[in-house]
C-alpha cells in the first residue's frame, strides 16, 4: 500500500488540498490461475452467486462457514479488508485465493500448538506460534496481545481459534506496515504524522 | 504511559529477559476532591455498589447510561482502558471524573456539528469537530476514519454518537503517542519495532 501513501507535510496539518491520490487501492477483477486448488474455485463459485467475479462480505462468510470456517461479521471485515486493502467489502479469486490459503496455515499452526485439543491457546503457545510465522514480540507486546485478544472469559489467559486468527493477521500486518518505514532495517521505523494515522488505523477491528 | 515502556533493542527480537516492568500501569484508589460537580460524584456512587471505591465493568456502563450516555460493552471497554491505561476493568474516582468531563465536552461538540439532530454528522462535521479538538487530520486519514467508524448503514457516510466519541478518543490516544516519540517536534516520529506494537496495538477496538 506504501505507492498509495500520501505524501504529508512536516508539521501535523494536512498538505495543500488536490495533492492526494485515493488512499484505498483498485480492486481488479482477477481469475483463478489454472493450477489454483480446485476446492478453492469451487468454494469461490459456490458464494458468487450472480457470477460477478467478486463475492460479497455475506459470501464470503458463507464460502468460509462451508470448509469450517466460521467467523463473526466484524471479523469478516477484517478479512476483507487484509487481504485487499480497501473497504469495498469485495473481493475477487485473487485475494480468495491468498485469504484461503492464509486461513489452512494458520488453521495448521493453530492446530499445532493448541495440543489439548480445547480450541483456544495459551500466551506461551502464542508466543510460538507467532514465532513460527517469522513474528518476534517482545514479553511485554505478548501480554498486551494475550489480553487483547482473550474472548474466552476463561480463569487462564487464552486465545480462540478466530481471536488467533485476527491476532496473527494484525501482527503480521503492523509488522509489515514497520518494516516498510524501517528502510534502512535499523530495527527503528520513522512516520510523520499522516503516514502514522494512515497505517495504523485500518488494523483497528471496528 | 512512557514511563512504563520498556526499552527495545534495536533489531525486531526480545530485549534479554528480565529487563521487563509489566506494561500496564497500576491503577491506585482515588478519592473525588471536594470542588468535584456533585453529579459526578452520585453517578459513581450510585454503581459503586460494594462501596470498594472502584467499579467494574457493567457499573460503568450503567453509571453512563444514568446519564444518557449508552454503549456497547466494547465501547465500555475502551473507554475504561482509555482512561486507565491498563485492563483490569475496574475504574475509580479520579479516572471517572476524566471519563465524565471527557463525554460531556465530546457530547457538546457532538452535538453543534450535528445540526440537523439526526444523531449522526458527516465527514465534514467530523473534520470541524476534530478540528475543534486541535486534531489536524489529513483529507485521507478524514476519509480513512469516515470508512471505519461509519456504522450507520445509510448511503451517505456518516458516524453516530458512539462511534464519533470513539474516534476522537482514539485519534487523540494515538495523537499523544505520535507525540511522545516525536521529541524534537520536526513532525516525524521514530519507533522501536517494539514501541511501534506496544503504542498501537491498545488502541485496537477488539
Amino acid at each position: 500500500m506504501s505507492d498509495e501513501q500520501p505524501q504529508h507535510s512536516s508539521d501535523y496539518g494536512p498538505p495543500p488540498a488536490g495533492c492526494y491520490p485515493s488512499p484505498f487501492p483498485t480492486l481488479y477483477p482477477s481469475t483463478f490461475s489454472p493450477d489454483t486448488n480446485p476446492n478453492i474455485v469451487a468454494c469461490f463459485q459456490l458464494a458468487d452467486q450472480d457470477e460477478s467475479g467478486f463475492i460479497d462480505d455475506k459470501g464470503l462468510q458463507r464460502a468460509l462457514s462451508s470448509i469450517n470456517e466460521s467467523f463473526s461479521m466484524r471479523t469478516i471485515h477484517m478479512l476483507m479488508y487484509l487481504f485487499t486493502s480497501n473497504y469495498t467489502r469485495k473481493i475477487g479469486p485473487k485475494e480468495f485465493t491468498s485469504l484461503f490459503n492464509s486461513l489452512q496455515s494458520l488453521r495448521a499452526i493453530f492446530e499445532k500448538f493448541d495440543r489439548d485439543r480445547t480450541g483456544k491457546i495459551g500466551e506461551n503457545e502464542l508466543n510460538e506460534a507467532l514465532l513460527s510465522q517469522g513474528l518476534v514480540v517482545s514479553p511485554t507486546v505478548l501480554e498486551l496481545l494475550v489480553t487483547k485478544f482473550d474472548k474466552t472469559l476463561g480463569s487462564i489467559m487464552s486465545v480462540d481459534y478466530e481471536n488467533f486468527i485476527l491476532c496473527c493477521l494484525i501482527v503480521k500486518g503492523l509488522t509489515e506496515k514497520f518494516k516498510e518505514h524501517d528502510n534502512m532495517h535499523t530495527g527503528s521505523a520513522k512516520f510523520t504524522y499522516g503516514e502514522f494515522l494512515f497505517n495504523v488505523l485500518p488494523f483497528l477491528v471496528t
